[in-house]
């Protein structure tokens, strides 16, 4: 058991989208309050709303700063950013949604850096709400990695133990790349970055409780391009930085098909997957778990999770959004932050 | 009622592969015996060894001609091919196994062609040792399109319906490129190239069942290339053959990004979705339902189904592979027929 427990603060995301009620339901989950000391960042009029909407009861009590965590049972504390948009919910895809998403993750992201918190749960944000808002950038991660000053970075999504997977320590699927126009990706791999991916997916499965974690690295091409018939991205980059990284002393193996190896992973051959591309681990994950799933950003400094979807602006503020992504990644955060911060 | 059941020929395959075993303890599944009138082509000797391993206790008749189909309850008739083996089964990966492989689908198309056999569906082979024979196709997909002489072919992927989808006539995805390098597959993309699979896409599912196939169409680039972010290939190539497609009368929509597609896609929102690339539909599919699904090749004269898998040499004469998918196969094949020449 950790000396203390784990003091974790959630945004709210995009105030347009399902982060506020998604928050607001996890709070009367059970397995979010044993996580950690809560918190959320945001609008606190806007959570008051979505606390009304799926009607759970709780008190918002505004905080003025993270030290402040005197929580009291039936209240969210919630500490505010800049904007507080007067408790109205803006349009979607808007600049006050994205200055609001925006404003909200780099205090998260700055608490985090101080040591304020141990670790930082984010809500869904919109890449057209954030460019509204004058912010550009492809996606959280790219955010966060700069928030941060890192440059090597990569997005684990991860599958806690039990969710639709049968490795003990869950299954995470790391990517050597992201938000990139795949006609390009061919271009970006590099046997470098392909070692680099495989240490980070090990570093996190020992950080969530593998001591050995067995990575199976996919193929680029379909049928890892059957000796060289289709494609050489096997031969050139990705076999040899398996080799090095197994003789660095991870048990990485591949390149496999990517068909095959994330059905082999699924039924627990494989603790960890490095995918090269973006589709490539989302369509398996989200096939498997769309909604427990979790996005758990790696090689920052800080300790950050997600839920791994979006906005979904369509379904937002009707009361039906599923909140258990929202839990998952909590639980994932306080188990990080456990390992990392004993 | 169709008049007359349809007359199916099932080919063997690699006999090195798990093709005689799947085949062989198929022919004990009752839905196969109703499907149709059924025979085998390849080495009956070959044959009686895999009876023998499953345990199934047919007895193997070798006839002379297609015509020749006066099956009695117990019997498989088999059709045999030029090479017999001497009733030795062959190492992996050999000549030997490559041309009882192609002289099996060779003849199996070409009754189909004579009219002889109204489907065909066929077991693994194995690329390497089709090579080694001397012949020389990406897979068993582009073989038979030289067999048939037709440029313009697609591989379907299907799942029947009950299995992992929640679509009444099954779940088909296409293919717009398949053995391809994934740099070139950019390239590769073109307005009528996707058109042609959306028009091949709804043809499939008609002859399945389906009087209005709703189709889903991928994406190329993550998030559908958010607005061009990166990426462009849906704005130039995919979003106008959908446009096309739907102004010519097909139910086609998208371009949608290929993770949320293909979980909506299972969960019963589209009949159809045509993948850009090969890994593209295959992750998806083979998590869905592995030993289920069913590859179809579009665009053909003539009707061919086949399993999903591979040779999977390392299973192989152990008597553990799962036959499930020659049925799926099997079934298939006898539906499309029955549609198709009724």
């Amino acid at each position: 058991m950790p000396s203390q427990r784990p003091r974790i603060a959630i945004t709210l995301g995009d105030p347009s989208g399902v982060g506020p009620e998604i928050v607001a339901r996890a709070w009367s989950d059970a397995r979010m309050q044993s996580a950690g000391e809560l918190f959320a960042i945001g609008p606190p009029a806007i959570l008051r709303k979505a606390v009304d909407l799926v009607g759970c009861g709780f008190e918002v009590v505004e905080i003025a700063d993270a030290a402040e965590l005197d929580a009291h049972p039936g209240t969210i504390l919630c500490l505010p950013v800049g904007t507080d948009l007067g408790g109205e919910i803006p349009r979607p895809h808007s600049a006050d949604g994205g200055r609001v998403a925006y404003d909200s993750v780099r205090l998260a992201t700055k608490l985090a850096l101080d040591g304020a918190v141990s670790a930082i749960v984010t809500a869904p944000l919109s890449k057209a709400a954030l460019h509204a808002a004058g912010y550009n950038y492809p996606g959280h991660t790219e955010l966060l990695a700069e928030l941060c000053g890192v440059s090597d970075f990569a997005m684990m999504l991860y599958l806690p133990p039990g969710v639709a997977n049968a490795s003990p320590h869950g299954l995470g699927v790391v990517h050597v790349t992201l938000h990139t126009a795949l006609r390009t990706v061919s271009d970006a791999l590099s046997v470098n970055g392909v070692i680099e991916k495989i240490a980070l997916a090990h570093r996190a499965l020992v950080e969530l409780g593998c001591s050995r974690p067995r990575i199976g690295v996919c193929a680029f091409n379909p049928h890892a391009g059957e000796g060289g018939l289709f494609g050489d991205e096997e031969i050139r980059i990705i076999a040899p930085a398996v080799v090095a990284s197994d003789e660095g002393g991870y048990a990485a193996s591949g390149p496999y098909p990517a068909d095959t190896l994330m059905l082999r992973a699924s039924q627990g051959d494989f603790d960890a997957v490095v995918a090269m591309y973006h589709d490539q681990g989302h369509i398996a994950l989200k096939l498997l778990a769309m909604h427990q799933s979790v996005n758990v950003t790696l090689g920052l400094p800080i300790v950050r999770t997600s839920v791994a979807h979006g906005t979904a602006y369509d379904r937002a503020w009707q009361g039906v959004a599923e909140h258990t992504g929202m839990v998952a990644a909590v639980q994932t955060a306080a188990a990080i932050a456990t390992h990392r911060y004993p």
